[in-house]
Protein backbone atom coordinates (compact mmCIF):
# COMPACT_ATOMS: atom_id res chain seq x y z
CA UNK A 1 0.00 0.00 0.00
CA UNK A 2 1.09 3.58 -0.55
CA UNK A 3 2.51 5.75 1.93
CA UNK A 4 -0.16 8.73 2.31
CA UNK A 5 1.02 10.61 4.60
CA UNK A 6 4.57 11.13 6.66
CA UNK A 7 4.12 12.63 10.30
CA UNK A 8 6.28 14.63 12.24
CA UNK A 9 8.99 15.71 10.09
CA UNK A 10 10.92 18.74 9.37
CA UNK A 11 10.64 20.28 6.22
CA UNK A 12 12.87 22.60 4.07
CA UNK A 13 10.39 24.82 2.69
CA UNK A 14 12.67 25.53 -0.64
CA UNK A 15 12.72 22.52 -3.33
CA UNK A 16 14.92 21.12 -4.62
CA UNK A 17 14.97 21.29 -8.71
CA UNK A 18 17.21 19.01 -11.23
CA UNK A 19 17.54 18.56 -14.98
CA UNK A 20 14.88 21.86 -15.08
CA UNK A 21 12.24 20.76 -13.10
CA UNK A 22 11.11 17.68 -14.57
CA UNK A 23 12.71 16.17 -11.01
CA UNK A 24 11.57 18.38 -7.96
CA UNK A 25 11.77 17.28 -4.33
CA UNK A 26 11.05 18.41 -0.66
CA UNK A 27 13.79 17.69 2.03
CA UNK A 28 12.46 16.06 5.18
CA UNK A 29 14.44 15.14 8.18
CA UNK A 30 13.38 13.22 10.81
CA UNK A 31 13.38 13.97 14.88
CA UNK A 32 15.91 11.01 14.75
CA UNK A 33 17.84 12.71 12.63
CA UNK A 34 16.79 10.08 9.52
CA UNK A 35 16.41 12.41 6.21
CA UNK A 36 14.14 11.53 3.37
CA UNK A 37 12.80 13.00 0.21
CA UNK A 38 9.48 13.95 -1.49
CA UNK A 39 9.45 14.44 -4.85
CA UNK A 40 7.86 14.11 -8.15
CA UNK A 41 9.55 12.95 -11.86
CA UNK A 42 7.28 14.54 -14.94
CA UNK A 43 7.41 12.83 -18.42
CA UNK A 44 11.17 12.29 -19.08
CA UNK A 45 14.13 10.05 -19.51
CA UNK A 46 16.41 11.17 -16.64
CA UNK A 47 19.77 9.73 -15.26
CA UNK A 48 20.75 10.07 -11.85
CA UNK A 49 23.89 9.11 -10.10
CA UNK A 50 23.10 8.25 -6.40
CA UNK A 51 25.98 9.27 -3.63
CA UNK A 52 24.13 7.24 -0.50
CA UNK A 53 22.11 3.99 -1.03
CA UNK A 54 18.42 4.90 -1.88
CA UNK A 55 15.79 3.45 -1.95
CA UNK A 56 12.75 4.77 -4.22
CA UNK A 57 8.51 4.45 -2.90
CA UNK A 58 6.19 5.12 -5.31
CA UNK A 59 3.27 6.76 -3.99
CA UNK A 60 1.23 7.55 -6.61
CA UNK A 61 1.65 7.78 -10.43
CA UNK A 62 4.41 4.67 -12.03
CA UNK A 63 8.00 4.38 -13.47
CA UNK A 64 10.50 2.19 -15.64
CA UNK A 65 14.10 2.51 -14.13
CA UNK A 66 17.17 0.18 -14.98
CA UNK A 67 20.54 0.73 -13.69
CA UNK A 68 23.30 2.16 -16.25
CA UNK A 69 24.44 -0.87 -18.16
CA UNK A 70 21.03 -2.89 -18.03
CA UNK A 71 19.63 -3.31 -21.12
CA UNK A 72 15.82 -4.38 -19.24
CA UNK A 73 14.01 -1.59 -18.12
CA UNK A 74 11.87 -2.19 -14.75
CA UNK A 75 8.77 -0.96 -13.78
CA UNK A 76 7.38 0.52 -10.19
CA UNK A 77 4.35 1.52 -9.61
CA UNK A 78 2.21 2.76 -6.98
CA UNK A 79 3.05 0.90 -3.34
CA UNK A 80 6.42 -0.59 -5.26
CA UNK A 81 10.08 -0.19 -4.14
CA UNK A 82 13.26 -0.67 -5.77
CA UNK A 83 16.67 -0.10 -4.26
CA UNK A 84 19.81 1.34 -5.45
CA UNK A 85 23.04 1.19 -4.27
CA UNK A 86 25.68 3.97 -3.19
CA UNK A 87 27.74 5.68 -6.09
CA UNK A 88 25.41 3.77 -8.10
CA UNK A 89 24.09 5.32 -12.10
CA UNK A 90 20.41 4.49 -13.39
CA UNK A 91 18.25 6.12 -15.72
CA UNK A 92 14.19 6.55 -14.69
CA UNK A 93 11.75 7.17 -17.46
CA UNK A 94 8.30 8.22 -16.78
CA UNK A 95 5.17 9.02 -19.22
CA UNK A 96 3.30 10.58 -16.40
CA UNK A 97 3.67 11.68 -12.78
CA UNK A 98 5.66 9.73 -10.80
CA UNK A 99 5.45 10.50 -7.16
CA UNK A 100 8.16 9.00 -4.97
CA UNK A 101 9.45 9.02 -1.40
CA UNK A 102 13.55 8.94 -1.53
CA UNK A 103 14.68 6.87 1.53
CA UNK A 104 18.45 7.16 2.08
CA UNK A 105 21.26 4.73 3.13
CA UNK B 1 13.89 36.64 7.19
CA UNK B 2 13.36 33.83 5.20
CA UNK B 3 11.74 30.79 6.93
CA UNK B 4 14.40 27.61 6.19
CA UNK B 5 12.68 25.01 8.33
CA UNK B 6 9.12 24.14 8.99
CA UNK B 7 8.91 21.39 11.79
CA UNK B 8 6.84 18.98 12.79
CA UNK B 9 4.47 18.70 10.25
CA UNK B 10 2.76 15.70 8.13
CA UNK B 11 3.28 15.87 4.57
CA UNK B 12 1.50 14.30 1.79
CA UNK B 13 3.92 12.64 -0.19
CA UNK B 14 1.65 12.51 -3.46
CA UNK B 15 2.74 15.89 -5.07
CA UNK B 16 0.40 18.64 -6.96
CA UNK B 17 1.21 19.24 -10.17
CA UNK B 18 -0.06 22.38 -11.81
CA UNK B 19 0.62 23.73 -15.23
CA UNK B 20 2.28 20.94 -16.10
CA UNK B 21 4.40 21.09 -13.99
CA UNK B 22 5.40 24.85 -14.05
CA UNK B 23 4.07 24.99 -10.30
CA UNK B 24 4.84 22.27 -8.33
CA UNK B 25 3.86 21.64 -4.61
CA UNK B 26 3.77 19.59 -1.34
CA UNK B 27 1.03 19.64 0.79
CA UNK B 28 1.52 19.90 4.70
CA UNK B 29 -0.58 19.79 7.77
CA UNK B 30 0.05 20.95 11.27
CA UNK B 31 -0.81 19.62 14.52
CA UNK B 32 -3.55 22.14 15.46
CA UNK B 33 -4.61 21.53 11.96
CA UNK B 34 -3.45 23.77 10.36
CA UNK B 35 -3.03 23.62 6.56
CA UNK B 36 -0.12 25.22 4.47
CA UNK B 37 1.56 23.78 1.32
CA UNK B 38 5.21 24.17 -0.09
CA UNK B 39 5.92 24.80 -3.42
CA UNK B 40 8.15 26.29 -6.50
CA UNK B 41 7.44 27.96 -9.80
CA UNK B 42 9.54 27.60 -12.48
CA UNK B 43 9.88 30.70 -15.08
CA UNK B 44 6.25 31.03 -16.50
CA UNK B 45 3.44 33.76 -16.16
CA UNK B 46 0.67 31.99 -14.42
CA UNK B 47 -2.83 32.79 -13.91
CA UNK B 48 -4.18 31.11 -10.45
CA UNK B 49 -7.69 31.35 -8.42
CA UNK B 50 -7.96 31.06 -4.95
CA UNK B 51 -10.38 29.44 -2.82
CA UNK B 52 -9.76 30.39 0.58
CA UNK B 53 -7.47 33.93 1.16
CA UNK B 54 -3.97 33.28 0.75
CA UNK B 55 -0.37 34.41 1.98
CA UNK B 56 2.62 34.26 -0.54
CA UNK B 57 5.54 33.80 1.04
CA UNK B 58 8.76 33.62 -1.00
CA UNK B 59 11.48 31.60 0.76
CA UNK B 60 13.98 31.82 -2.46
CA UNK B 61 14.27 33.37 -5.55
CA UNK B 62 11.94 35.93 -6.65
CA UNK B 63 8.77 36.63 -8.45
CA UNK B 64 6.62 39.35 -9.91
CA UNK B 65 2.79 39.08 -9.13
CA UNK B 66 -0.66 41.24 -9.90
CA UNK B 67 -4.02 40.90 -9.03
CA UNK B 68 -6.03 40.09 -12.10
CA UNK B 69 -7.25 43.49 -13.42
CA UNK B 70 -4.05 45.24 -12.30
CA UNK B 71 -1.58 46.89 -14.85
CA UNK B 72 1.42 46.87 -12.57
CA UNK B 73 3.61 44.31 -11.53
CA UNK B 74 4.97 43.89 -7.92
CA UNK B 75 8.09 41.86 -6.79
CA UNK B 76 8.44 39.70 -4.08
CA UNK B 77 11.81 38.42 -3.21
CA UNK B 78 13.14 35.96 -0.57
CA UNK B 79 11.60 37.13 3.16
CA UNK B 80 9.10 38.72 1.33
CA UNK B 81 5.30 38.02 1.32
CA UNK B 82 1.91 39.03 -0.54
CA UNK B 83 -1.54 38.51 0.33
CA UNK B 84 -4.46 37.29 -2.30
CA UNK B 85 -7.77 37.53 -1.06
CA UNK B 86 -11.14 34.29 -1.41
CA UNK B 87 -11.94 33.81 -4.37
CA UNK B 88 -9.87 35.94 -6.43
CA UNK B 89 -7.64 35.75 -9.73
CA UNK B 90 -4.06 36.78 -9.34
CA UNK B 91 -1.12 36.37 -11.76
CA UNK B 92 2.58 35.00 -11.03
CA UNK B 93 5.66 35.73 -13.43
CA UNK B 94 8.98 34.27 -13.05
CA UNK B 95 12.41 34.14 -14.54
CA UNK B 96 14.02 31.69 -11.84
CA UNK B 97 13.03 29.22 -9.67
CA UNK B 98 10.86 31.08 -7.00
CA UNK B 99 10.26 28.89 -3.92
CA UNK B 100 7.55 29.61 -1.49
CA UNK B 101 4.68 28.59 1.42
CA UNK B 102 1.58 29.27 1.03
CA UNK B 103 -0.46 29.72 3.95
CA UNK B 104 -4.14 30.09 3.74
CA UNK B 105 -7.26 31.57 5.28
Amino acid sequence: MSTTRIDGVSVTPQANVYFDGKCVSHSLVFPDGTKKSVGVILPSTLTFNTGAAEIMECVAGACEWRMAGEETWQRSGAGERFSVPANARFEIRTTEPYHYICHFG
